[in-house]
């Protein structure tokens, strides 16, 4: 059985940068080290986090806060102007392309746009993107579904989407409204992977996508598989993959989210590789 | 043999404003009175204003000019300056669309856009353009053979263009440019004639198009009824009406472009009529 390892699986620039932030924070001083929400997407990595004395909080008003830091998906200023109330240390670790688009929101938004994301609406970006909007924008992740239109539409987009949802939410705008000002802050390693991935899993019988459940990039990874490879299966770990669906199949692909790291990916591979040996 | 009149055949509201305009100048005192080109894209009516004493120049340094009128496709801001230098009378009849459009022009460039404008590069509307776009947009007609774009782009439509053509060309631009800014600058009244001309075209079996050979709108006509109708001809008055096209038609369809008046396509429905009831 030959097995495709896609070359852009795992952590993205963002994500690991995150990551290197919050682990060389919790080598020199763990007390009172918080993430705001779990660091990224990703339970294994929030499970690592938490033995190192880095726990996830939701309510910034626990009492033994002392850092705060803030995660890869961003948050919206009122969470800043929250943390900065309760006299936090504040670490930002946003991710610098979702700061990039934080930042074009509120452009859009003080230039008179109807701010529209495209984006997952319940998702921690889109979510901070619509505070840095003036928390009025509108979210669609869908052509078919637009909200209500003004006349004069600002575009952002959150990081992790496909461009080709993107592609035809514009042409829907542009065919009703007349002023439209565009900025694609999809992120380049993400639209790369996708291209990747939709590559490998379109030439193998078999794909395997390593990643958290809850990571909106991984569960995108599988939806677009499944569109083009018959057996498609989401795993966050090497223990969940069974023997049995490796019967008959010559080619596998395997590729991981954005928040998947890279020891994961490796044990899947491993895992894969011994199914492999015994057939 | 049924004849299909388009409702929306004839001059719109940029065009016979300018009309009006001229004609009641030219009642008033035509002594020095010179359009700046020809006033619009219809040989007959420039003819007719020439026999009222309106004559057309290109040359604004022409010695007897005494009051000049800025056509319905609008000049760049040099020529308004140059006017001025020559101390004329100035009647602006720019159609106020194309007003409009010049403005998001020269917003665009102030804002360091690149200018995009689509359109056809030797029409006088898109040389006016680029006038208000500070004299260095770039050109396009065709999704297919864009110019070389920076990263920054504003798009402008010469208000005559096709819709297919303006989305095409977005969504060529969105795939390699991170912030665009679209003005659709396309006039409601020619969107609304080419609906109406591709739906009657459909549905009979001979068009007939009657307006100026130099005239960018008329052409467009022709094309788009090529492209659904199997015989379409292209006349600027009724006398190039040819008898023998309507042999074994049953339905005709009959329009104009905006700059062909009112009585040509009369004269032109009157021809038909009587091929008509000949037969």
């Amino acid at each position: 059985m030959k097995i495709n390892i896609a070359k852009k699986a795992g952590f993205c620039f963002g994500v690991k940068r995150a990551i290197d932030i919050t682990f060389n924070l919790a080598k020199e001083d763990n007390k009172g080290l918080y993430t705001y929400g779990p660091l990224i997407h990703n339970p294994q990595v929030v499970e690592e986090l938490k033995s190192k004395g880095v726990k996830a909080v939701d309510d910034l008003t626990s009492p033994d806060i002392r850092t705060i830091i803030i995660r890869t998906h961003g948050v919206s200023p009122e969470v800043y102007a929250e943390t900065s109330k309760m006299g936090y240390n504040v670490i930002d670790a946003t991710c610098p392309f979702v700061k990039k688009a934080q930042n074009f929101a509120q452009i859009l938004n003080d230039e008179g746009y109807q701010v529209l994301i495209i984006g997952d609406k319940e998702h921690p970006e889109v979510q901070g993107l619509i505070g840095f909007a003036g928390g009025h924008a509108v979210v669609a992740d869908n052509a078919d579904h637009l909200p209500a239109l003004k006349n004069k539409v600002g575009i952002i987009v959150q990081t992790t989407q496909p461009f080709d949802t993107f592609r035809k939410i514009v042409l829907q705008v542009i065919s009703t409204v007349r002023e439209v000002k565009i900025y694609n802050t999809i992120c380049d390693f993400t639209a790369q992977r996708v291209k990747e991935t939709r590559e490998l899993a379109k030439k193998v019988e078999l794909m395997i996508i390593v990643g958290g459940k809850n990571s909106s990039n991984t569960n995108q990874l599988v939806k677009l598989s499944e569109d083009v490879c018959a057996k498609v299966y989401h795993v966050e770990t090497a223990e969940e993959i069974r023997e049995e669906w490796f019967q008959g199949i010559e080619n596998v692909g395997i590729t991981g989210g954005a928040s998947t790291p890279q020891w994961i990916i490796d044990d899947a591979v491993k895992k894969i590789r011994e199914i492999s040996v015994r057939r």
